[in-house]
């Protein structure tokens, strides 16, 4: 079976954060599916549902909306991780095949950016490898959640010709990468600003972008508290949180 | 003197990569200041202009060309840079005192994305601290010519959970980071790749996202004569490179 599609990067937080490329690519788009994944997260589904009718000119285009398996966590990391990236092909093959067809184009709306900690095109991949399409796609780059927090905050994500690193909560609850450059966290579910032994600077965000953004900068020694009270209400109050930060060796004064 | 300014990313190559809120961003700016940073780059010059041509309602502003100081590559690169970054500070002191007003608002158009090794902010940091102005400011994400890259070839940037470090030419000819994650490498005018010893997989584009855009992907010792032949041609040809690449150590069957 032929089909064709679209992976657009929405950009992270702010609606108007997405571009010019990913309103066109919208608007090419016969098919678009919205993932649901689970209530807590309800209202990132509504927001990829008002950037389509925002965005999308005529009502030519159908919305599908479909649930995305959870993760189990209580294996083996890299374990639940490939039984989870299995069980999402097997939803997205059923999408490709019972959703759209030959002479349609549909698209999946990415959160963010999709090279960044998103498994869409990997899962792609993985499909058109397995021989089960004749599968084409494109790809539109959009807003990270990392160049919206360093936006929001006015500040550089790198130390002047010196490396930065993205990583996840996971990886920084095991070690701080020792680059010497600036660290960015994302997808830290446990707080991993906490446990950093060195006293960097931090700016951290949460709902960046949006109207419920939070904003924090300063020592770590100083606001890491005030960061995981803030963290800790957030979740009660919304169900979620989505958080960022950038962890940086600073040279003083570096903090305004 | 109060002055207002707009720090706008503008996107990486594609002009269908600036954002919604980029657009609102120029056309709500009275003087749009555009750098001049040598013959070799007067395609980014006129794309710049083209944009606000493309996007700006009305006629209704200023484009004010400027001519960006060379970085002196005689000293030690920190002094250098020190030096340099004076000298871009005096030059955008002479043009926010002699070129915007009071009741104006003033933009510099930044290639890509403002937060990765783009020194705008900080030279409106020091700006500011020096207390030479009353300077306020505001800083629009774009699409980096990282995320561009991987939009392009189609791949994402991180290893499943595993860290991402975007560094320079300059730091990669010294040694690659070891964080054990995939590393990108912008601002490289010495083909550091071509050092590199570990047998990597690479994704490499120059001129990424525009109509002269080069993408090569491959094993590094499979690729790396033909990436350095396709720079040289293209250096001769239009005076100028820009290239982004990224290197990961590929499970098998990664590139496609």
């Amino acid at each position: 079976m032929k089909r064709r599609m679209l992976v657009i990067g929405i950009g992270a937080g702010n609606p108007e954060y997405i571009t010019v490329q990913a309103i066109n690519a919208l608007n090419r788009a016969s098919v678009l599916f919205i993932p649901n994944k689970g209530d807590d997260k309800s209202d990132l589904h509504r927001l990829r549902r008002d950037i389509c009718e925002r965005f999308i000119e005529g009502s030519d285009y159908r919305l599908v909306d479909f649930d995305v398996p959870e993760r189990s966590k209580a294996g083996a990391y890299s374990a639940d991780v490939a039984d989870w990236r299995a069980a999402v092909q097997s939803t997205y093959e059923r999408l490709l095949s019972d959703e759209i067809g030959e002479d349609e184009i549909g698209a999946f709306l990415v959160w963010g950016d999709p090279s960044l900690y998103d498994g869409t095109m990997g899962i792609l991949d993985a499909i058109r490898s397995s021989g089960k399409f004749d599968l084409e796609f494109d790809v539109i780059p959009g807003i990270s959640s990392v160049s919206a927090l360093a936006a929001r905050h006015k500040v550089a994500l790198n130390r002047i010709g010196e490396p930065l690193t993205i990583t996840t909560g996971r990886q920084v609850s095991k070690r701080l990468p020792d680059t010497g450059g600036n660290v960015v966290v994302m997808l830290d579910t446990r707080d991993a600003f906490a446990s950093v032994t060195e006293d960097m600077d931090i700016h951290w965000g949460a709902y960046v972008g949006t109207e419920d953004e939070i904003l924090i900068a300063g020592r770590l020694s100083e606001v890491r508290d005030e960061i995981s009270r803030r963290i800790a209400e957030a979740r009660d109050e919304k169900g979620w949180v989505m958080d960022t930060y950038l962890l940086s060796r600073g040279e003083d004064g570096d903090i305004d």
